[in-house]
């Protein structure tokens, strides 16, 4: 088990990528916010008709995905070729859920910027709301699945289809190429 | 409850707090991470001699931090005064928390300043891991206190001292100004 | 007259503006977009339903104002206090009608911040258009109106109350502090 | 007539050029500001000898092009192989005309680089004038011309060879690969 | 002796800064750049006719100082006052010598600003030469002088007057505030 | 000779690389930083157990390396595929000696991201290591090795083998490629 950030000192570098193929590359990551059962209808309410939280945050969850590299330090700097984000309101728990799926044809996964994505995204949420609700939660944030690029696809074993999970195994494989 | 972030119309926009005073304010976030217990020793390790995962993830929360502004739509800038953030392993859990403690004087709280602090230390811990570990798991993130200002002081009630929760009320405390 | 950004050399600078009085100040900037009818009636059918331009490009607006140091080479770096964009579609004209009002409180004026949001906006919805209609024309971007710090209000002559203009004065004028 | 930077439930997204080639990809587009005789003098002055405020929007125009995909939401990252501006005086109408050129291998087209190229640096214009005329008036930004990719070459029919437009169909070409 | 930046475990940190006045502060700061006569000559002829190596320099160094808390992991934001950058060709010793002037009313010293300004500005040279010549050597970037704030005023010992060093302390001290 | 970055008219531009060919490039930048005796002992003594300046300075250097682009006007943004900071104590010397070595696969040369790396490393010592001595010096900074590409390889005939510079040229070359 390698932690591959470091060099053989132990010093942190960006590893050498330069050997890699070029290939297709696509990472799904998921997280929550929960919230009280007031501030969610605010939510609900507001994506219906006006005060669209969930607007704003998928703008920010979009342009916070596409700075992964100015954020994390030792991430490899890429170009996404596809990146969407999609909400899912789980009344019955208090919570929103976020999906994350970015995509490119690069050397390195992009796992990273699916995860920073989620949470750039459920950070506005919890700014757009925090009026409302100071404690708030987020949690249940990682990456659901991982495919393309050297290493063999990666399902998280914790996403699975079930009660009250709206990107099930189902919805995480609609959008998939071919 | 208002979601003031909405004009009257339901428009998003950056509120006015012109009229606000320049007071000193503190916000102090928590978050934690989940890993399995071989990769929290590799990260132990790294820490005492080389490898060193966590400093890492302390710059790279501190630099999140001040740009805050850019990656939350609605949030307006300032100028922190101070930003630290301090690391726990819990190794019975399996887990590295978070807590990073963000001032200023302004006319605006610094929670969104600290829970990004946290959330993108996270993020690099994630990162720096993930060859070793693609299972973890983000979560408790939340605002565990927050000071200064109009609003009285806020103390979230899930942040309790107890057993195994190194960032105990105690500890939040000690850096407190007078 | 005088091109204040250059010293008696005629280099460059960032004038000096330690000496000047923190005070309130704000600026109101307008601008358009003129596209097909066909073009302009989805963009009026997205903001009610799905396919919100608007709010996308609002959220872009706002984020652009508050880099607007980073863009423009001479400007003062500066925390904006308040930030806003209302759009106005004027669909007897074929256009799209930006007003974007920004606030601070600080040593200079705030005209480039509206300015930036304008066209940040503007841009935003031009590249959410662009499939529909390449022709597009951004125009009419200017400075509507300038208040506080020690030089006199400033009210552009172009900028009247008038048939079709939703952001006439009395518009303008409705958010102003006493 | 699709507004493709939604998806089929009408939510934002950076759409998928995955499979699209890497292909030459070119965009040309212009804008103008207008002002005060005595202003346009001024910048005029200034370019021969000193205060050279075009070369300072150059720098400016370029260097914010570069960030497109960083102040437009849905705009997908890409790296720039080219990218040059011109200014042109037109003393007769009062105006300065910017155009800017942008080149890429990738698989999206750069008309929004070129347009962020031409408004940043007349912004920058502003700026630097908005001493001596704080009625200037930036307009008449659009694309001129479009080429590689798949689609066919796109020439805006308003961009002709004119009186006092110096950057005439001929000049457009000139720099044209083969 | 102290290592500020740490705290009592020897953590990074942004040190607090929140006690302390706002005043008037200012930093000035040198650095140099060797080339080929050749070089040189390119550069001293473009300044005066065309190829503005300087003018682009001075952009990005004004630009680069407003970026200097992105930059330098524990620095602290701050909104600079005044920036100014000055070029002394010194044809004898094959070098261009640059000085950056920051000013600021903060809680902090802006040396970093200074030199930052500094440091991107020769870059900013080295990468406009480096055509011409790929031996340029950049070097003795120090801080020449640091006034306000608390601690006395700072004059480097090695920044004097002296045959060939145009920004000798009479220069320096030439814009001084009263 | 020609400076590139300039067009026949004299003006600034990104040079045009879209025909270049996507190759293995790669740069080694050095560069120092003097410092009282005492000043390096404290960093020698934060290396070994707590206060972790080059730890600090290694993270900033790689991040600042990312930001080449946004930072240097005309260079061309670029991926890079690996990018590695090591440090030098130079005890006699009273000076700290930082190599930055960077790589892509791309159209450009790496040469500008290894000198970013290494003022931004530099620039980061100083800042952490102020508070202890303000006469600092930073210098000796230039490309030791440029290799890749279509012209030949650069190696800078004052970096050699010798006493005290332990980035000798046998160093330089362990990590080639083959």
């Amino acid at each position: 088990m390698e932690l591959t950030h470091f060099d053989d000192q132990g010093n942190a570098w960006m590893v050498d990528v330069g050997g890699k193929e070029d290939t297709w590359r696509e990472a799904v990551a998921v997280g929550s916010i929960s919230m009280t059962r007031e501030c969610l209808e605010r939510v609900k309410a507001g994506s219906l008709a006006k005060g669209d939280v969930l607007g704003v945050a998928r703008v920010a969850g979009i342009m916070g995905a596409k700075r992964t590299s100015e954020l994390i330090p030792l991430c490899h700097p890429l170009n996404l070729t596809k990146l969407s984000l999609d909400f899912s309101l789980r009344e019955e728990a208090g919570e929103i859920q976020v999906m994350c799926r970015a995509q490119t044809r690069g050397k390195t996964g992009v796992e990273m910027e699916a995860l920073t994505g989620v949470t750039v995204a459920l950070l506005t949420i919890y700014d757009m709301c925090k009026a409302a609700d100071k404690a708030m939660e987020i949690g249940q944030v990682y990456l659901a699945e991982k495919r393309g690029g050297k290493s063999k696809t990666f399902r998280n074993e914790k996403h699975k289809a079930g009660e009250g999970n709206l990107f099930h195994r189902g919805s995480l494989r609609k959008k998939e190429e071919p």
